[in-house]
C-alpha cells in the first residue's frame, strides 16, 4: 500500500473537460499522492474509497474543475499596477514600464510574484507561463512557496532602441548562457512544479542570431519559448522591411524556423490568414490576452485560429496592462469580444462565436496544451496530476443554475472560487490560501510597490483636485 | 434639533465625483437623515460633528464614493440568466425571452426583483433604471424591501411581429392608461425612492400613435421615457422603410418630437454621425451597455457621443443579455472596449480613450442625469442625498494604489464593496444587506426559475456529456 496521502472528495459535480466531455452530477474524485486516481458516480467511488482514504471530504453543491491556467503573465509586474493607465503605448513602455523594471530588485521580483500568486490563487488559477521577467530566480522561490505551476521564462534582449542602460548591453551570448544556467538549476524543481522556459520579449530586442540560438538551445533542453508575437502593426512593418518578408513576424519566424509545436506566441494580433495557417500546421500555442487586447494591442483572429487547428488558449498579461489579473474575468471577456468583433466585418455581432464549453476549454486542456503539459494537467482525468478548483456556484453571482458550463464562463467571479488544490495539495481552502501568509505579502508588496516607484522616478499625475 | 438620525463617517478617503472633482484623502461625511450635511476634512468634522452625531464610524483605510447607477437593467430577468447562451438574436428572443417573460407571474416578477436587487447592491448600485417588466407593482414591492431607489417603467408594446397571445391584445388605450395608474399609485412612494417612467420596448413594438401618447403622457407626469433605442441594423432598416426617413430609429424620434432631454435611450449603437449630432442637441441620455454590445449588438459610439456632448451613462442590461449584473464590471469594460474598438477605423487602439475619471462620471453622475436626479444624487456634496459606497481597496484585488481612481475603475471587484447606504440607511454593511433575508430570497429564487422554465416550456440543449 502506497503511504502517500489518500484523499476523496464526493457528494460533487465534476466538469472534466476530459476528451468525452463528461460531466458528472453526483461525482467523486480519489486523489492518491499528486496523481487522480479515480473519477467516477459518488455513490461507486464512496463504497471503493471511503473507508481507506486518509481524508473524506463532502462536497456537496459544489463544482470541481480542472485548475485554470494562464498562458501569459508579468508576475513581476504586479507591484506596478495602476503605473501605466490611461497613456498612449510609446508612454507605457519608455517612461512607465522599463523605468519600473530595470529599477526592479531580486527580492521586488519576489514579493512581486507572490502578490500575483495570491491574485492567480485566488482566481483558480493552478499554473501559468510567466511572458518574461528579470529575475527567474526569485520568481522560482515565490512559485515554490506558493505551491503553485509555473513555467518561467526570463525577459531576453539582446538589441533594441532606448533600451535603459543596464539591459542595453547584454550580448547574445550572455542571454543564451545565462538561461541555460537557470534551466539547469531549476527545471523540474519543485516537486517538477517549476518548468524553465526560454525567453524572447519581442522580435523588435532580438537579432537574428539571439532568435536562431534561442530555438536551438530550447530544442536541446527541450523546453518552450515564450515571446510576444505580432503586437503592434508597426512591428509586423519593421520586420518586412528589416528581414525583407512579405508580411511579418509570424511569416519570418517560420522562415527561420522558429515556428515550432513549443513556440508560446502571445497575443498574436496582427497576423494575416496565410499567417493563421502557418501557425495551424506548424502547431504554434497561442495566448490570447482579451483584456490586453481591447485595451491596447487589437483583437486577435481567434476564431479563424481555432478553426484553422491553431491552440488558443488565455492569458491575462501583466497587471498594468490589464489590470485585473483574473482568468475568470478573461473567460468572459473571450467569450464577448469574440462574439462583438465580426460586427466590423459583417455589420451584425455573432452570438454563437465561441460558445461557453469551447472558452472553458481554452482555459484548461488547451492552456495545457500550450505549456506542453497537457498528458499531466488541463483536465480531470485518472493518472493526471490533481490541479483542481472547487467551485460554490450557490451565491447571488451565479444564480439560477439552469445552464451550469454557460454560467462557469459568464457569471462565475473570484468570490465563487472556494478551494485550489495544486499537485495534490490544497494551496487555498475555503477562500484562505494555505501556504503563504497573504497579509505579510500584501505589507510587504505596499512597501516595495512604494520605494521602487520613487527609485524608478515614476511620477503620476493626479486625477482630480485632490485635497491631503 | 432636528430628530433625524445624524452620522459621522470620517477617516476615510472620499471621490465626491462634485463639479470640483474633489477627492479627500483624509476625509468625512457627515449625514442627517437621508441628507449629506456635510463633506470635509476628517479633523474639522470630526470636531464639529463628533460629540452631537448618533453614530461615529471610523472608516480608516476604506474610500466613500457616490454609489453607482446602473441606468438599464431587466430586474424582472434574473431567473432567466443562463436562458440564451450562445444563440442566434432570434432564438434568444421568441424561443427563450418571449416565453419566459409572458409566463411570468406578479410573484416571479417579485423574486426576481429581489434577486436581481441582491447583485445589484452587492455591485455598489443605489439606483437604477428598469428597461421595462411586466409587473411593475411587483418591481415597487421589491424596490421598497431593497431600500435601494429606482426608475420602474413597463415594458410596453401595441404591435410587432410574433408576439406572445398574451401581449399582442394590448390596445394603444391600454397600453397608457395602466401606466397612467401605475404613476399615480407608485410614483414618489418608498420615501420618494421610487419613480414611474413609461416604458417603449422599442420602435418594432410601438405604433405611431404609441409613441406620441407616450411621449404626451410623460410630459403630463414630468417623468422620463425609457426605450430600446437602434438596437440592430434591421430596426433602422425596418424604421426607414415603413416611416419613410433617411436613417433610422433616432432620425425618426426626432421627427415625431420624442427625442428629448427626458428620453432614456438604451444601447443606441446603431447611430450615424448625424444622429449623435441630434442626440446630444436634444439633450437625450444614452445607457450604454458594454457587455450586452459586445455580446449581441454592437459597439456604439461612445467617444464620439461624449465629444458631441450627449449623457452617456452605464447599464448591465438583463441577466440574459450579459450575463454579470455587475456595474462594477461594466465600468471596466466600458474603458476596455472604447480603447479598443478605433483599432477597426485607424488600424491601432487609442489606451488614451475613456480614461477611468470619465468613466467614473458615467457610473454616478451621468447616471443621475440620466434618470432625472442629478440635483439629488450621483455625487457627494452637500444637500444631495445620502447615496454611498463604501469600498475596502486593502486586498489582493486592487493593490498597489498608485493610482487610486483608476484602480476604482480597472481592479476594482464586488469583493470590494463593503457597505452600500441608500438614502441615509445602510442597506449593505461589511457585505452583509440588511433590508432583506438573502438566504430566502436566494432559496425562492431557485424554486420559482425551475418552475417558470417548465411553464415556458424552454429546454436548454446539454453541453458536455452529462452523467446522471
Amino acid at each position: 500500500m502506497s503511504k502517500q496521502k489518500l484523499t476523496l472528495i464526493h457528494g460533487v459535480s465534476i466538469i472534466t473537460v476530459d476528451p468525452e466531455e463528461r460531466v458528472y452530477l453526483n461525482g467523486a474524485i480519489a486523489i492518491d499522492g499528486d496523481r487522480i486516481s479515480a473519477i467516477g458516480q459518488s455513490g461507486s467511488l464512496l463504497s471503493e474509497y471511503g473507508s481507506r482514504a486518509d481524508e473524506v471530504v463532502n462536497l456537496e453543491g459544489h463544482w470541481i474543475l480542472p485548475g485554470l491556467i494562464n498562458t501569459h503573465v508579468h508576475t513581476s509586474q504586479q507591484l506596478g499596477r495602476g503605473i501605466a493607465d490611461d497613456v498612449d503605448l510609446l508612454t507605457w513602455l519608455h517612461e512607465r514600464i522599463w523605468p519600473y523594471e530595470s529599477n526592479m530588485s531580486e527580492e521586488d521580483s519576489y514579493i512581486s510574484t507572490l502578490l500575483c500568486g495570491i491574485e492567480l490563487i485566488h482566481s483558480g488559477v493552478t499554473c501559468f507561463a510567466e511572458a518574461g521577467g528579470q529575475h527567474v530566480s526569485a520568481m522560482a522561490k515565490a512559485v515554490e512557496e506558493l505551491g503553485i505551476r509555473a513555467c518561467l521564462a526570463r525577459s531576453t534582449m539582446d538589441t533594441g532602441e532606448g533600451l535603459p542602460a543596464v539591459w542595453a548591453q547584454e550580448t547574445t551570448d550572455t542571454c543564451i548562457k545565462i538561461q541555460e544556467d537557470l534551466f539547469t538549476r531549476f527545471n523540474g524543481s519543485a516537486d517538477d512544479r517549476i518548468r524553465i522556459w526560454f525567453g524572447l520579449r519581442q522580435i523588435l530586442n532580438a537579432t537574428d542570431n539571439l532568435l536562431i540560438r534561442t530555438n536551438e538551445a530550447a530544442a536541446r533542453c527541450n523546453t518552450g519559448i515564450h515571446m510576444h508575437v505580432a503586437e503592434i502593426p508597426y512591428e509586423n512593418k519593421f520586420v518586412s522591411q528589416s528581414r525583407g518578408v512579405e508580411h511579418g513576424t509570424v511569416t519570418y519566424l517560420k522562415k527561420i524556423g522558429l515556428l515550432n509545436h513549443n513556440l508560446l506566441a502571445a497575443h498574436s494580433v496582427w497576423v494575416s490568414p496565410s499567417e493563421v495557417e502557418m501557425m495551424g500546421q506548424a502547431g504554434v500555442k497561442v495566448s490570447h490576452c482579451p483584456a490586453a487586447a481591447m485595451r491596447m494591442l487589437g483583437f486577435a483572429p481567434v476564431t479563424e485560429m481555432l478553426s484553422a487547428g491553431v491552440c488558443v488558449s488565455l492569458g491575462t498579461d501583466g497587471a498594468p496592462s490589464n489590470n485585473r489579473m483574473s482568468l475568470v474575468d478573461e473567460m468572459y471577456l473571450a467569450s464577448l469580444i469574440n462574439k462583438g468583433k465580426v460586427v466590423f466585418d459583417r455589420g451584425t455581432t455573432d452570438p454563437t462565436a465561441l460558445p461557453a464549453e469551447t472558452v472553458l476549454k481554452m482555459a484548461t486542456i488547451n492552456g495545457a496544451k500550450t505549456v506542453l503539459q497537457s498528458h499531466l494537467i488541463g483536465s480531470l482525468e485518472v493518472g493526471k496530476k490533481a490541479d483542481l478548483i472547487v467551485v460554490n456556484p450557490d451565491k447571488w453571482t451565479m444564480l439560477p443554475l439552469h445552464d451550469p458550463i454557460s454560467n462557469v464562463v459568464y457569471c462565475m467571479r473570484t468570490e465563487n472560487i472556494a478551494s485550489v488544490m495544486c499537485n495534490g495539495q490544497w494551496i487555498m481552502r475555503d477562500h484562505k490560501i494555505q501556504t503563504i501568509d497573504e497579509e505579510a505579502v500584501i505589507a510587504k508588496s505596499k512597501e516595495a510597490a512604494a520605494k521602487l516607484l520613487t527609485r524608478a522616478r515614476i511620477q503620476l499625475p493626479a486625477r482630480g483636485n485632490v485635497i491631503h
